[in-house]
């Protein structure tokens, strides 16, 4: 086994972080070390957490964070902005107000951007999520800054997704369109002592109403993260969650699909490394100029091109 | 020739519009369509244009539109967000502001979000250039909402990149590390009237020094688009840089290189196309559950699979 890996399993935090910065790099090296670390995956509960920017999902987080602590959990938190070039050390603005767990050494964050990744920003915090699990964080938290259509990619490779909304942001159309509503396991009406929170609850409820019947119905939460209250309904709803993925045939069925997007993840990713080694020798100057002249078009070449690649 | 694609060509905005939304959705149908429309490209013009937001990059480009028309020429738009869910007819905030141009019948625009083109943003953003170059538009605008890394991608395939930068923005960073300063062509210093437009300039000139030297100079323009002065210089720098690629051994290395990235993309997302038919067959229930109960790990299978799927 990699010496990084061995420490990072006994708990070494910087050989961790060494780990995710490693995968985050992708190529060859990224995936012998995936390798290794997968056998060790498989424990924890990974919760994806995103909402509009200022739903409150950073305080939202921290007080999960001090729930799962008293309950002696060690808490792993990846958080992810898709529109940052910024990774690694980096802790953005509202990350701040998790600060306060940054001394804890049962709680490990790790920020991530765009920058730095060639296999995507999904696929990079799915494995740094797998590597969290790896090393024994119970409770792996994945929260977005935003909600658009790469945070939903990079939240749909958690366990459950945490959806939070809060009244008067005017937002539900761009999550309606961005296809949250449909992948949301959990919903959290934050600041729910402001005008509106009952009817944002409501309202979600009609929308879940005309999703197609499935066997888990997403509950709903009211909550005030700022002022500590409620954080036991998301936490059971969680678990609730959790014990459903677990326990029933379709909550089985849920894992394996999960699976199979994680293979199709990697599949994506390994195809394009290894076709792109063999097109490069095909895609001479003298091919190129022929469509630079419009003699040919690239459309045709790249068919011609796949056809000697892949066998059929 | 598919009859939608010759009424485009004949200069019916409706089928164009709808030609675009084809190559949207991406698959089969789309590249056969495209395989029709690229002999008939080659004559335009297209210009990328980025910048942080509140960088004056609509206005900008409303006056770019204003000169382009004097000079007797036909301007397509393609205004990209890749935040945003909307696509197609939706006109979003800022580009209200290129309204004017809406009932100018030499003037076509089109937005476009992340949603709905399995193949990418930025290619799907450049087949819709490609669709506007065909259809006689001889100059083609890319503008993008901001400056992050899927902006980047989106103005990569244009033949003139433009970089918008304002005083007091302190955007210096973000701009660096996404990139953008190594494919720029063309600087503008956007509200010259402020104090710190000459500051900027300087300073993009001293960060040029330190980028490896081409044989392409990048200039920078001080400019007022709100009133309207320094556009002429855009314009002109804009022009000198097309003749630098059309009439230089080096420009000409850089219309090759455009071509080959225009294929790779293409074969990046045929490739996806074709092996994912494949190994849907090859990932049955059985090999998923063996992943799930961590007898087997996802890479190695991804591994063997394309072994299968790929001639050596």
């Amino acid at each position: 086994m990699d010496p990084m890996i061995e420490r990072a399993l006994s708990g070494d935090a910087r050989s961790l972080a060494r780990l995710v910065s490693e995968i985050e790099r992708s190529g060859e090296r990224a995936t012998e070390l995936m390798k290794q670390i997968y056998p060790h995956t498989g424990k924890a509960h990974t919760i994806g957490i995103t909402g509009s920017p200022g739903a409150g999902k950073s305080t939202l987080t921290a007080r999960l964070i001090s729930k799962f602590r008293e309950q002696g959990k060690r808490v792993g938190i990846i958080a992810v902005d898709p529109s940052s070039p910024y990774t690694g050390g980096a802790i953005l603005g509202d990350r701040l107000r998790m600060q306060e767990h940054a001394l804890d050494a049962g709680v490990f964050i790790r920020s991530m951007g765009s920058r730095g990744n060639l296999g995507g920003l999904s696929s990079a915090t799915h494995e740094a999520a797998l590597i969290l699990d790896a090393c024994g964080y119970e409770i792996v938290i994945i929260e977005t800054v935003g909600v658009g259509q790469s945070e939903v990619d990079v939240v749909k490779v958690s366990d459950t997704v945490c959806l939070v909304l809060v009244p008067g942001m005017g937002d539900d159309v761009q999550i309606m369109k961005a296809g949250i509503m449909e992948i949301a396991d959990v919903f959290v009406v934050n600041k729910s002592d402001r005008d509106g929170a009952e009817k944002v609850a409501a309202d979600v409820k009609v929308m879940l109403d005309l999703l197609p019947e499935r066997d888990w119905r997403p509950p709903v939460s009211l909550v005030s993260a700022e002022h500590n209250r409620g954080i036991e309904s998301v936490i059971a709803n969680i678990d609730l969650h959790r014990k459903y993925l677990n326990e029933t045939a379709d909550g089985k069925n849920r894992r394996i699909a999960k699976i199979r997007t994680e293979v199709e993840n990697i599949l994506k990713r390994e195809v394009l490394e290894r076709v792109a080694k063999e097109w490069q020798r095909k895609l001479d100057g003298n091919v190129l100029e022929r469509i630079e002249e419009r003699k040919a078009d690239p459309y045709t070449i790249a068919a011609e091109c796949l056809d000697e690649i892949i066998a059929k």
